[in-house]
C-alpha cells in the first residue's frame, strides 16, 4: 500500500489506488471508533492545527476528533477572531503557524484554490478541509467508504448527485472520485444550478428527478446553500422541494435498494422529506458521518508517515 | 456501590444512595485534584463532548477539566456558532454528534427538556448541564458535597434557599436534593420569584429574610436572572439588597456557625455583600467551585463504568 | 541553574542570569519542536489555563502548543464571552478558576497591571501574556533568543526599536531585557510615539530613522497599534510608512549584517517593505514565532519545578 502525497488538496491529486488505499484503512479505524476506548498513538507527539476560516461544527469536530484519538496534539484556531482582522495577509498567518512547526494543517477556506496557495508556503503535510467551490476531499472518500460499505463495491454504480451542483464542492470532489473509480453519474437539478460546464466530468445531465433517478443504486442529495447563491436565482423552498427534493415517490424509481446521501446539514422539507432521511432502511446520512472520523483519521495516518519519512 | 444510571438528567431520578455514592468518588477527587500532578486514566481513549447550547464559563471549565484530567479526549462545541444557524434541528445536530461515538456528552440548554429528549436520541452517556428552569443536578451535587464536608453531614440540616427562585435550576435540583437527604428547606424571597407550585416539595416559603433565615444551618443565596425575566416583574437592585441581599446583620439570625452559599456568578451588592463573600470563616463560595470538578470527576466516572459493561 | 521565581510577571522582575537560565533551556526546545515528535513530559497532570482578555492569535497558539508539547492539560477560556459579561469582576473570575486548582495561569489583559494584581490573588504561578502598556515578558524572551542565536551573543549589540513606541508593551520588556543586558538602545520614531519618559532607561532617542539606524547591529519594527490610539494623532500610512517603515534603502545604513526583526502580526507597507521582511537574509521574523513557543516551554517548565518545590 502505497500513498506518496505530502498533502491532500483534492480528489484530483488521487489515483484509484490512493483512493483504496485510504479507504482500506479508515476500515481499521471504523472498528476501532466503536468501541469504548479508542485510542490509537500514530500520531503521538505531532501537532494539528485546524484553521476554519469558515465555520463548520461538524467538520471541524469531526478532524478535531480524528486527531485527538490519533493522539496528536491538536489546536483550532479561530480565524474569523484572528490577526486576519489586524491587516495580516493570509499567508502571513499561514506562515507564522508553520514557523511553530505543525506537522498537520486542516484548512477550510472560503476561497477556492487558497488551501493549495497556502500548501505551497509551508512545511508540514496540509488537509483540505473545503476551499469555495473547488474540492472537499475527505468528504468525497467518505461518501466513497459509505456506497462501498452498503453497495459491496465502489465501482460501476449508477448515482445521482441532485441539487445545487453549482455551489458545491462536494459535488464536484465527488464527481471526480466517482468517475475516477468508473461510476456512471448523473447529475440532476435545476439548469441554473447545474452549469454547462460539469459535462466535462464525463456525467449525464438531467432537469427532471423523475427521469434522472431511474435505476439509479445510490442518491446523493446535496445542501441547497442559500448562503453562496450571490444575487442570481434563488428558487422558493416550496418550489425547490416539489421539484428536486427527494421523497419516497421520486425515490420508488431508483432500485429498490438504491441507498439515499447527504452530507449535511440538512434542510428537512426542502432538499429531502424528513421521515425519509431518518429511515435507517434507506438512509445512511448517520453512517456518513461515521465514516468521516475513520477517513479522516486514515488521510492523516497516511501523510504523517511520509512527513515522519521525510524527516 | 451500585450507580445503575445510564445518564445524569436530573436529581429527582437518583436514590440517597446513589447521591452518596457520587460524594463518596467526589471526596477522593477533591485529593487528587489538590496534588501537583493531578491525573487519572478512567476515561483514557473516551470522548467527551461538550455542548453548551448557552455560554457559560464556570460550568463548561469545570466539566472540561473534570474531563481532561481523567484522561478523556474532550472537546467543546460552539454551539451558537453551529449548524443550527444553518438550519438543523437540536436533534440532527444530536444525532450528528452521536455518529461520531461519543462516550460523554455534556448538555446545556435554555430549553427545560431539551437534555432529556437529546438523551433519547443518543447512544452515550448524557448530562445534564443545566437546561432551562428544570434542573442543574451536578450544581446540587457540588452544593451537597460542600455541606457535607462543613457540616460534617447531609441530613437534618435547616437550610434556606433564597433569591430568585423562579427561575432557577439550582434552586430546583437543590431543593429535591436536600429533600430526599431529608433536610428542612425554606424558600425565601419575594412572592413574584418564589412561585406557589414550589410548595409541592414540602418546603416552607417565606418572604422575609429575618424570619427565614432564624436558626438555619446553611445559607445558600440564588443569582438574580435577570436575563430570565421575561416581561415580569424586576425589582430594582437597590431595593432587592436592602430586602433580601445576605449581609452580616441578616446573617445574625442564622445558627452561629452557618454557612454561606452562591452557585456564582456573584453580583456583589445585589445578592450579597461582598465582605462577606470573601470572609473564609462564613463562605464556602471558593469551596464549591472546587468541588464542582470533583462533583463532575465523580459523575462522569460512575456513567462511564455503566458505558463498558453495556458494551 | 537557578530561577527561583513563582510568576513570570515582566521581565523587570528578572536578573541576567534568570534570562539566561530561560534561553539556555528554550535552547532545548527549539531542538524538541524540529522533531517530528515532539513531546516532553515535564507538565504532565499539570492543569494550564489560557485566559485571554483581548484577542491574540498568536501569543495564545504559542502558549497553547508550548503547554500541549510539554503534556500539560491545556483550557481556553474566551473572555469575551464569559462571566465578566454577567457583571463577575476580574478577581471573581480569577478566584473562580484558582478554586479549579489550575497549576499555571496565562493571562492577557488590556488593562496595566492587571495581572499583576490577579498574581496577587491566586495560588498557581501566573505567567503575563502581556498586559496594557505595561509588559510583554515572554516576547522579549523570545526576541533575546533569536538575537542570540543570529548575532551569537546578546550584549554590547546596538539595537535600534523603531515605531509606536508609545502604546507598545513589546517596546517596553524589550528595552528592559536589553538594557540589563548591557545592550545599547536607540528609540527611533514621531516624537509623539516615543514619549520623553522612555529617556529613563537610558536609551537614545531619535525622530530620524536615517540618523538612528546608523551602525545598528539589530532592527527591531513595531506594529503601528492604531487601535490603541484613542483620540490622539494618528499619523497616515503613507506618511508614517516613508518616514518610518523599514525598506532596503534605510537598512543600508545599518550594519551589514544587521538583522530585520517584527513581533508581528505586520501591516506590510507600512512598517516594513514586504520583499524585505521575507528576505531570510535579513528578517528573522519566522524565527522570532519558532523561539516564541521554545521560550515559552521553557518559562512554564522552570515555573513548574517551583510550583512543585513548594508543594
Amino acid at each position: 500500500m502505497s500513498f506518496a502525497h505530502r498533502h491532500l488538496l483534492g480528489i484530483e491529486h488521487l489515483s484509484p489506488s490512493d483512493i483504496t488505499a485510504i479507504l482500506d484503512l479508515a476500515e481499521t479505524y471504523v472498528e476501532l471508533n466503536r468501541q469504548p476506548a479508542k485510542r490509537a498513538d500514530v500520531l503521538a507527539g505531532l501537532t494539528q492545527i485546524n484553521m476554519f476560516f469558515e465555520a463548520s461544527t461538524r467538520t471541524q469536530a469531526s478532524f478535531e476528533l480524528a486527531g485527538k484519538r490519533l493522539g496528536a496534539d491538536v489546536m483550532n484556531m479561530a480565524m474569523q477572531a484572528s490577526s486576519i482582522k489586524k491587516g495580516e495577509t493570509l499567508i502571513d498567518t499561514a506562515m507564522t503557524l508553520n514557523a511553530m512547526h505543525p506537522d498537520l494543517l486542516v484548512v477550510r477556506h472560503p476561497h477556492s484554490g487558497a488551501v493549495d496557495l497556502l500548501a505551497q508556503k509551508v512545511n508540514c503535510a496540509v488537509l483540505n478541509a473545503g476551499d469555495g467551490r473547488h474540492e472537499h476531499p475527505t468528504q468525497a472518500l467518505l461518501d466513497a467508504l459509505t456506497i462501498r460499505r452498503a453497495k459491496g463495491r465502489l465501482h460501476r454504480l449508477n448515482v445521482a448527485i441532485c441539487g445545487d451542483i453549482a455551489h458545491s464542492r462536494v459535488a464536484r470532489s465527488n464527481l471526480i472520485l466517482l468517475g475516477k473509480m468508473e461510476n456512471r453519474i448523473r447529475l440532476i437539478g435545476p439548469p441554473t444550478l447545474v452549469p454547462a460546464h460539469f459535462a466535462e466530468f464525463g456525467a449525464e445531465v438531467h432537469d427532471d428527478m423523475h427521469e434522472g433517478l431511474k435505476d439509479v443504486d445510490v442518491v446523493m442529495m446535496l445542501r441547497l446553500q442559500k448562503e453562496r447563491m450571490d444575487g442570481g436565482f434563488i428558487p422558493s423552498e416550496r418550489e425547490y422541494y416539489h421539484r428536486y427534493g427527494l421523497d419516497s415517490e421520486k425515490l420508488a424509481l431508483a432500485k429498490p435498494d438504491a441507498i439515499v446521501m447527504h452530507p449535511g446539514p440538512m434542510n428537512r422539507g426542502v432538499e429531502i422529506d424528513g421521515t425519509l432521511a431518518d429511515d435507517i432502511n434507506r438512509s445512511v446520512i448517520q453512517d456518513q458521518v461515521e465514516m468521516g472520523v475513520a477517513v479522516r483519521m486514515a488521510a492523516m495516518e497516511l501523510l504523517a508517515r511520509n512527513l515522519r519519512g521525510a524527516a
